[in-house]
């Protein structure tokens, strides 16, 4: 398997203006694509700094893929590198002109030479253009070789959809094409378990589970919002090979206390999950939200078709839009308090009848900072479930700062719902 | 300065199973507190990895920062690490077992030796513990000398919530103990934009505002959502240069046609800045979301102290919802249909009646992939705004996958919002 690397150019990624996404996008393409990223570098957009990491790594890398710096602007110096570190000279390339010359036409613009003549066509010498589907800078790429080994560098925009079309469409069979790759099955066998803490699965709960999951391939534990994913990536000769170390490992999870906890084999979203799940049952949702404020409708909207079983949210923050719109008891709100297991079952209850859907869920809690108190601190939520034969509500206690609540509450929500689907 | 590396450790890192978000809370934290994040290196967790990084980079390098690999599972090597490549025997650390026990106790958890007595309290010798102000496994820190340099290696779990309290609490201090940190003065000016693309904005627009303001610092332009940001990086040896410095940016900036696409200079997200600015103004703000389903709400309530200004949303995705809960014409939908200019209009003046707010804000789009036709292809989106005095709607087209959409429709809504509270 080629060992690959990312170089992530950004002094802007370093100052903490943006975080940086193509790692984690390059990462999971690359493993379902049964190949692998080796290691990925943050560094500034400085010709110094790229030379160094690339006398440093070159020996064990075979390709390198870099982001950013292909832009219009002085400070984007990714050709210059090319330039100076094969000693390429920049030149217009008639290639790389009649991909810049598409793309503008693509987006109903005209290619001004005004703008970008002097920059998007000009290539270092001998260097490949790739097309850039969703963006209008061509890709670079360049074959060398070093100490007798062929070598591959990549470039892309850093612009995250740019480089992910780029990769798809233009350097990934680009790659198949110059390696060989072998074909051994790789795959992971991902379980995804909720509400038990990572500290107790492997010792209290189910202490033999590690080592017995290393006997099938390589076994990592990684938290997760209110859960733990147990994930063993698993090899094998053939898909037969590959079909039975699944089975046995989910044999063995489910042999355990866990199995209790065990929401989804896979690596589904649980908002996906839940959007599939009501789908295939027919049930319609809506929410009623206080303190995650449309989190939870916005997590199930990010799903295509969630439109099928999502029918709507009312996101009450006043007191006043929770008795006028979703019809909570003014009685309720004052005898009990917003944030109540009693204001929280006549949200989900108001909002399935107001949107006539199958199931209301509802959140009413303290996200703080502010707002908390002794009986009720910041962290407090109570979360409502209503269908058309019961409606219950629970009181939950979580910490963190205020968004890390708010995802808190509608992941718990989203269990709830789920437990109440399935 | 001091150089200062962050190695992250995580396999789930590398084969795309989580995102990291330690770089970009590191890299923040540290512009903020006048250091600098020279590089990040994301890595397996693989002793022999691991030991070639430093090796390769421990001459540059005065402060190695790690995150991750420290929890009680076997995955977790950061400990070996310290042991193999320094020479150090793990032994018990009474100090280690202190913290561990303390934040046993804090978290209301008995300090059952079962679970972690083998792993938490246990370091390499003369190695350091760390408070965790939010976890449980404390962090780890050691100096070593290096070619006649003094070298400083750090390492906080991978949880991102952890290690910022650690590094906040814990390393930061340190650092600046051991280092006779200097002075001078760092700062960067940060100008944003919206709705110029980045590459008409240097050559076009203001062909010399990039020279221009390289005479005072270092210049980078980072595209937005929808808009850019010009940031000057710029040093000075006392405040009141830097105060200088930063004045005639911003008067060079709006020297420029520019000047009318600025909407704030400083660095504040524009929910935030929206909540400050209706805030000031007194304004309360209601929303109707269909196609953003509830993400604006939702970008809203994550700012704290929301609540004054923000009194609700109706997630209306059912053409129903809209006539019964925001009180939307059956004939508009018929005659127009759900997405267009007049149900927008209709949709930001009922949720501005039914939710008693100032101003009433309304999206109805198409986020796709499904739903679009000829006329009102997929990224289509009209949004309507509702104020005591005037209703109105505008039509757009953005191009991207769902969820990009649906982040490309919330900022118009924000922009158009803003622009009404200004």
């Amino acid at each position: 398997m080629p060992n690959i690397k990312l170089v992530v150019i950004g002094n802007e990624i370093l100052n903490g203006k943006i975080f940086d996404k193509n790692i984690y996008w390059l990462a999971r393409f690359l493993n379902r694509n049964n190949l692998q990223l080796n290691q990925s570098i943050v560094a500034h957009d400085n010709y110094s700094e790229l030379e160094k990491i690339f006398r440093q790594t070159i020996d064990e890398t075979d390709i390198f893929i870099t982001s950013g710096g292909l832009g219009p602007t002085k400070d984007d110096i990714t050709k210059d590198f090319y330039e100076n570190f094969f000693g390429l000279p920049i030149e217009k390339s008639e290639e790389a002109y009649a991909i810049v010359e598409e793309n503008y036409k693509r987006k109903g613009m005209d290619f001004s030479t005004k703008e970008t003549a002097n920059c998007y066509p000009f290539l270092p010498k001998g260097v490949m253009p790739f097309n850039n589907p969703l963006g209008l800078a061509p890709g670079l790429g360049y074959k060398f070789d070093h100490r007798g080994k062929r070598k591959i560098l990549l470039s892309a925009p850093g612009v995250p959809w740019e480089l992910s079309a780029m990769v798809e469409e233009e350097f990934y069979p680009f790659i198949k094409k110059e390696l060989s790759l072998n074909s051994s099955f790789t795959d992971r066998v991902n379980i995804r378990t909720k509400l038990i803490p990572e500290e107790k699965i492997f010792t209290t709960i189910a202490p033999n589970l590690w080592s017995q999951l290393e006997q099938l391939g390589q076994v990592s534990s990684l938290p997760q919002i209110i859960g733990i994913d147990i994930t063993v990536s698993i090899e094998g000769k053939n898909q037969n090979e590959m079909n039975q170390k699944r089975t046995e490992i989910i044999k063995i999870v489910k042999d355990t206390p866990l199995k209790g906890a065990i929401w989804q084999i896979g690596e589904t979203p649980l908002n996906e999950f839940i959007v599939q799940k009501a789908k295939e049952k027919k049930f319609t949702i809506s929410t009623a939200e206080s303190c995650t404020g449309g989190l939870i409708a916005s997590l199930l909207t990010d799903i295509s078709g969630s439109s099928e079983i999502f029918l709507g949210t009312a996101v009450t923050y006043s007191n006043s839009s929770k008795e006028n719109i979703i019809n909570v008891q003014n009685d309720t709100l004052e005898k009990f308090g917003a944030v109540s297991i009693e204001t929280a079952k006549e949200m989900a209850e108001g909002t399935r009848k107001v949107f006539g859907s199958d199931i209301g869920i509802s959140t009413t809690g303290i996200a703080g900072p502010l707002g908390g108190s002794k009986e009720k601190p910041v962290g407090t939520v109570c979360i409502g479930i209503s269908d058309h034969n019961n409606t219950e509500a629970k009181l939950y206690n979580f910490s963190g700062e205020r968004t890390a609540l708010k995802t808190l509450f509608a992941r718990m929500a989203l269990y709830t719902l789920l437990d109440k689907i399935s």
